[in-house]
């Protein structure tokens, strides 16, 4: 099996966090190809950057499938471009956020996702509602920059730790999502500190995707998500026709 | 007063219906500026063309506040990357499809969007949840694909008749609210053949931006539509960073 | 064109707040007509007021209807008989809770009502889910009469300030809306004292009226608005038959 | 025990009928005082009337509290001012919708209305969804004017039964409620004509009267349904201050 | 009429409590006949008690119809089994936390349960949740076990009163229902106490089983409560065969 | 990797079904341990078998975590005692609705059950609602009694095939999910003859419990599924008590 995993910020230090995590829980017989977008933001943070980020994701999706990817996973935790990837792709797409949620409640009746900074909270609260946990899982921020994440001399990894024991305490959360794909390294970790299932969805992403492709499911053709029309593309991203991306139809 | 009204998509010949709608109610005091993105596809049908509208979308947004406007309309009935221009814009900015259904409730309890393509239904459905009116609008796809709608030897207007005629009859609807940017010379027209209220979004748009800036108010920037954070943008996308498009924050 | 717009209690000085401020943000091409309820209660604090202030407001709307306005405001933020004025009149009418909220829901994801008493906040509450914005606006009683706001004696604006801070601080609110008719005056000095919008029910319901002037809708006539039945009203109440106030159907 | 019911049209007729119901399924020592308002529509259809028949009700029902009653029925589909009649009251009061369906949703998972005139499916869908059962309850409309029901030449009972068929057949309906307090002398003929339960209104609200009047509940007090705070009332209804209705509070 | 009143739980003096609350509101002609269940666990905190609960109730409940009961109570606040009860059953079946809360629906817009232990609240939350309740309920627990309320020497009626003082204080609730059988004997000393309505779920079930069984209703017999199919039950539950216990179909 | 998979109806020739579709699916080191419930119904149809299927699976799911299984699934679509078996066990436990819908939401965004009789529409319809898909999933009955899918002679799979089709002209569905265990080795079938994804919940399972396990997840025992209050159980249950079943804890 061949799985996908795009970064859809320009950061590759965070896809390297990324395709370790992505590796550390793949099947041994999952080849983990992680990728950075090409163009776009150095990081998601709010609806500004995430619109951006698609074109890039997209390139990715469209590239991996050629090259024989049998599932793609977009490593944002907003979901970035998912409905879109979806509708271009023959192949499975999974968002880190829609897998840790699915994942997670599986093990957990109420649970809380701990994300990055205020302006990514309504976003996700928005993703919690359209994935039907709205009733389940409430979403706290951190208040903490994406790229601080990798800065080993910041303090980000501690107010982490204080919103996780929030929820804990407040929420009355039974398990932990990890709301940014650059905490995917410490889920393990966190599990062990505060003693309830700590879900990072780029993990759970992967196991989703080798699900998908055993079951050789593959995205519904009919409705939302048929193949996009052909047609004239200009500018900028004359590129992105579908009859360009994808071939003729 | 100067009203920018951007159509996202590439189609000039749409722009032009969606001036002439936007003038026919605009107040004599206001300057309607209609301009057409300069990139991305030739018109909106699902969520693929959608995503990559956003681009040149946030371009001429960007553009027509350094140019005066004190408020925008987004031509297109998926409300193409709405959220990211409030980011991105000081001044207000509406959807079509936000516009057209606010507008319609203070005339009818229920109501039906009668829109083009089965692809572009969800879509709708999604925002008609968010905006709060699942519970009294329907959403219908006439089947018509949307460059249709300019070629007179189609048969995309008597379709949007007809279904039209099946919201009325079976769906309870006492008013109707034209899905598309490309049907806004159509509202006065069905409005009198169907002896109710028919909306047309740009005309609604363009009526709520003059009393946003009557009122004198702006989208919030504390919370969810906060200026977006400056940082990198590489590769074809690089003058989308904040401090390029807005300048330094 | 001419607007009416009732005061459906029976203080005229809060009548003459209520006009100042609709007369502040219509169009010069604009009259404003303000009248005040003939009878019932002199405010209107919770249900039982409410029920009482609907017969007055009902004679002004038709009295108004014939008179020539094109369109009517209740000026209320319990949208007083709204339902029932829409069924009896031919021209659009607007509750300035609903305009409020529609208004502000075009500016913000999230936001807060203030209004005066507590046993008013339950009856807001049910209009805000009625209009689709239970997920995003929260609402707030400051605890004070409604005719203490037109007492320089009283601490009402400075706990109605107070009740802001609160909901910006709290509620995670990125706007305020104005819960009662007679804080109409005060929402530009709230807006640049807190520095965000701060929106009053009747300049945002005089605003809409004259759009949907503009946009030739009245309210549709098929459903739940039909013109009512002629019947046999008897005692205190005969004038109100349908055929007496509106004449033979 | 003295159990008011209020017929809030004011067609006598029909508290005949009511008062019948009521009767029949009392208990020997419950006296049913059935009164007639003295004031408003001759039958309650639509918005209109229902905003016109409360002050007539209210002044029934502080008059029979007054007179000994300890429980209050209002005994039309729409529960008309019943949330003015709790503030008002301090004994319990029911609306019969109300009544009936709780005492339904006890025997069946889904059932149906079947009330009379399209303009009143919409308020009892309202009702419906304000009291919890939107998701097991639908509405249909029989298209009967309400003061059919008493007019032995009409087909109004025919159409009555059709809708009912309808509703078993396609609405997965198990029970069925009738929609109006003019049907309470068909529930007992109508449950053994289509072998499922049907349920009458106002039965179940005498019923749910002498419940709460065993277990000594009554109104609660704080909140919503404090009572009416003292004001002036002004013209044809001064009569109505709470003050005047009531006592000095 | 006789009232099958079952304690699902094995415990004995906890059906004297229930006993004696039903027999206090029962009407003079209502004959209460209270039953323990042969089997399974002393009290039911949560899920798994839950299910083990219900085979001995449904003995009871066979066993009570066929002696004569014209109604049954489950008289346990998680309304264990009550969906298996009302298949089997051909007479009506009420649940405790069902009536109590449809019958505190009729006296307050919003109210509180408050519970034993925190693992019957989300357990009791659905049930909330189903029975329409949401948005005007919310439920505490109060942390106390079940048998502990029969014991003197605990402080779980002191516990019990703290947490209605906070729901009365925070959450805005104007009555209380009491979440759990074991209680049964305080409601009349908490309202008093409290000066709002206590609503214990024994005596409104006992109420509306009186109600049902005068309205002769029983519980709908087409679609989700059908009689159970006839079929082989093997093992140690050899004897629940639907043949076994009612009889051939 | 040890997977317990319980069929919690007593039908043998079931469990050989459900072991084959689990087998199927597995990965190589994954070994599928299918086990028949000791007591109870021989199929699950409705409300009334559902409650008495539950002992048997308890005790198979306590029993399998001793002999080692690192994970169980519940082969029956109506996710027959879920919350009890979490409650319970320490190893993850998945239901077969759940883990359909679950991975089916990844693949399409309207789908829909078919399932085998009516009086299991309405459990199934409550889980798809518990699990967040009520927006995107509706539920249908084929009319088939469940043990007729093992019968060659029945009609049952052209019963199956024809709701299939209806959901998918019908209902908007874009792929459909197999609403009982019993139709497991119907899912290759199908998806070929429908060019649509059609999901068995029993491979879906098995590959959700291979994605716990390799994440290292295991059910929250804080909150809703702590484990059992060690107390008394008596009679034909007594070997329920938590301390039997799980040693002192």
């Amino acid at each position: 099996m061949q799985i996908l995993v795009v970064n859809p910020n320009t950061t590759q230090t965070m896809t390297a966090t990324i395709a370790a995590a992505a590796k550390g829980v793949a099947a041994a017989s999952t080849e983990i190809v992680a990728v950075t977008s090409p163009m776009g933001p150095a990081s998601i943070e709010g609806y500004y950057d995430e619109a951006l980020a698609v074109p890039g994701l997209l390139i990715e999706i469209a590239r991996g499938e050629k090259a024989g990817a049998q599932a793609a996973v977009i490593a944002c935790f907003d979901d970035t471009g998912l409905d879109a990837a979806r509708a271009l792709a023959g192949i499975p797409v999974l968002g880190i956020c829609e897998a840790a949620l699915a994942t997670t409640a599986f093990v957990a009746r109420r649970f809380a996702v701990v994300t990055t900074m205020e302006r990514s909270r309504l976003p996700v609260e928005a993703l919690v509602e359209r994935y039907g946990m709205k009733d389940r899982c409430n979403v706290r921020a951190a208040d903490i920059p994406v790229l601080s994440l990798e800065d080993p001399a910041s303090n980000a990894r501690e107010r982490l730790r204080a919103e996780i024991a929030a929820a804990l305490a407040q929420d009355r959360a039974e398990a932990i999502v990890l709301g940014c794909a650059g905490m995917a390294d410490l889920a393990a970790e966190l599990t062990h500190e505060f003693g309830c299932p700590v879900v990072d969805g780029v993990s759970a992403a992967v196991k989703q995707a080798e699900a998908l492709i055993a079951l050789n499911l593959s995205t519904a053709k009919r409705g939302a998500y048929a193949r996009p029309v052909d047609k004239t593309y200009t500018g900028l991203l004359s590129a992105f026709a579908p009859q360009e991306l994808l071939g003729n139809g």
